[in-house]
């Protein structure tokens, strides 16, 4: 980790956030969303171009996470969580689909190359969590966030992340050479959607209340500041329960999208967004080891072809997963490719493999390799299937979360 | 400094922004600025009382650092260049005796009380700089930062605060056994004061088209975005060009005021100060040491002559300098009060004797006091003097810059 002065911090934050607006307004200019040029720019600032920002240092580290973790923040005050529910059938199905053919098909791939059991468990794992954060941002970059096709994807997400903990519990003590036990399986699943669904009941009951009886103290921002402390304080909760940080965030803004103060909530979060979000995709950006893609180098033709196989298997695992709810109507294409990025989770599995010695360098690769195509495909691929149909004229609200997460 | 993991990082920002909230509030229903309650809640979160926050911690000290320069950044745009400018002269001139009278006053104590040559020069050095940050943070707390007297100690502080880096300069060499050089003096002068006014004058020039031009790109939040990227990288070049990062923020504030965007920009700028600022104020409270108060201990009875000693030679000094400027009307104890705050600077100059070997621990304890006890002095001081008088019922906007920062 470096150490870092504040001059220096001064300039990566420069550096950072300049690069993100600079590369978002390109990709808008050449009609893609806003994440895929903040994406684009943390490519260029780390290690294998610019070398300007290490995404493994401290504070940089921190403040993205920080940045996901508004993002579902505010993704959850957009949701409306009755709207979640009635597509919540579909939902399951996509997420439940959407993580066993993934893994199936990265099992397979492995075999196919004459890798062992352990391996092949591991890359499976890897395929199957969505990066909620890229598909929640690129459909609300297109102002699509309320269409049932993208509740289905954030609710197939949602569920998927959820899942995907879980069989990180597990395999994290297949790596360990550890057997699986049943009743461990079983209390990290209930723990996992415990939480979501007990927070969500008690939430509604005791949230509007809180902030009906806090709303009295007269201090400066005090909505949006006590919103972002039960946004900050069920991500600590969900982590503490043994759930994911980010299922605590989207909780809570759905549990405040209930509350009077919401619109105004909603805008000075979207300020908030607007500085840390960035930062996230500029760091997940920076991670790229774009040396990996060079096939002149022959220690890379392995990592290529076993990469390439990995990402069809996860484009196909995730883009079949899509039609799986037959009994809806609606365009299943978008459902499908809106769920092929994966993200953290799918480096964490990567990063795990590798410190626990089940991965070589060249697994290690694939797989990274395998996360930064789904992350760079899908953008453009929803942009060209489901399109940012202009809405109606609205007075335009600079700052105000509509332009973060927008209703048509 | 310890190694934060996320979940931990969620902790302390929940205990810093939950207890500055409590604090806040409770500060204002007995009558107080808010920020006099941010700093309290340091304190009881601090090393002295629950030793939850350790203000050394890397990305706290970062974030706390963004903190002041966000705060003077909104300050700025508060601030008219030329209502300032027309109080140039008094502030000068309360600058200079604030700074000269101190000194001589400080440095008078320390012989007293048979301290060497050198001690007793770090020790007056110690006693000139203002706290321009909660200086200013008290006045727009009190909802009076537009009045003359306001503008006065604000000129006067920012002022002192460039004085304040040459003496550091000097101070600096003087510790390390090097001698005064006249032409050195005159460089670090000529570079912090020429920093200023060149960034104001080039500025007036470039900033207005620069903002016009970028204006024209489609993206969230991109003007609020792009003045605190003006924000940050004047703070960044003040720092480079051997001036202070939060003369920088301060230049970068005025500089805006003159946009289109003015008003946009600020209440962007406010919901970011809501999160950033307080961080400052509980950081600057978590270092206060309250050990050295308790005079059961034999051991602190030499601290706490000389710091009481110290503390009317500070108070006595900055509250006369506020009767310097003789030609102008007004409320000049309101000037010299809330000149009388010390914060990070003397706080540096403790450091700075400390590892240089000039202070032992009693002196740096001492001088710590000093730096403690006139921070809590002039924001009740302040309130008496200068009360929040309520102004003509405006609509109330929530989150906008008038929380923080409010035209009477």
């Amino acid at each position: 980790m470096d150490h870092l002065e504040l001059p220096q911090f001064l300039g990566l934050l420069l550096a950072i956030l300049g690069a993100a607006k600079l590369f978002g307004a390109l990709a808008n200019w050449v009609g893609q969303p806003a994440v895929l040029g903040e994406l684009c720019a943390g490519v260029v600032l780390g290690g294998s171009v610019l070398g300007f920002v290490n995404p493994n240092t401290e504070v940089l580290h921190l403040l993205s996470e920080l940045g996901v973790i508004i993002l579902l923040f505010a993704i959850g005050l957009e949701t409306d969580l009755n709207k979640l529910l009635k597509v919540g059938a579909a939902s399951s199905v996509v997420a439940l689909v959407g993580v066993v053919l993934p893994f199936a098909l990265g099992y397979a791939v492995c075999r196919m190359f004459g890798l062992n059991d352990v391996t092949a468990v591991m890359t499976g794992a890897a395929l199957t969590a969505t990066s909620v954060g890229i598909t929640a941002r690129v459909l609300s970059d297109l102002k699509r966030l309320q269409e049932p096709e993208s509740q289905i994807v954030l609710g197939a997400a949602v569920i998927d992340d959820v899942i995907g903990l879980i069989i990180l519990a597990v395999v994290a003590g297949v790596a360990r050479g550890e057997g699986v036990s049943v009743w461990g399986i079983a209390k990290t699943t209930v723990t996992a959607f415990g939480f979501l669904v007990a927070t969500l009941l008690l939430g509604r009951l005791i949230v509007p209340s809180i902030i009906k009886g806090l709303s009295k103290v007269d201090l400066p921002g005090t909505p949006t500041m006590l919103a972002l402390l039960l946004a900050f304080g069920l991500a600590w909760l969900a982590n503490y329960a043994g759930s994911a940080t980010i299922i605590g965030a989207f909780a809570a803004g759905l549990l405040i999208r209930a509350t009077p103060d919401a619109h105004e909530i909603e805008r000075g979060i979207a300020v908030l967004g607007h500085f840390f979000v960035p930062l996230f995709f500029v760091v997940v950006g920076a991670a790229v080891d774009l040396t990996v893609f060079n096939p002149l180098h022959s220690e890379n033709h392995r990592t290529l072809l076993i990469g390439g196989a990995l990402v069809i298997a996860a484009v196909l695992g995730k883009f079949l997963a899509g039609y799986a709810p037959f009994w809806i109507r609606g365009n299943k294409r978008v459902i499908g490719v809106g769920m092929i990025p994966r993200g953290e989770v799918g480096l964490i599995f990567a990063q795990m493999g590798l410190t626990s010695g089940v991965f070589d360098a060249a697994m290690f690769s694939a797989v990274t390799l395998m996360v930064m195509v789904t992350t760079f495909l899908a953008p453009p691929l929803l942009k060209l299937w489901f399109p940012h149909i202009p809405g109606p004229a609205s007075p335009k609200a600079p700052d105000a979360i509509e332009d973060l997460v927008m209703e048509p």
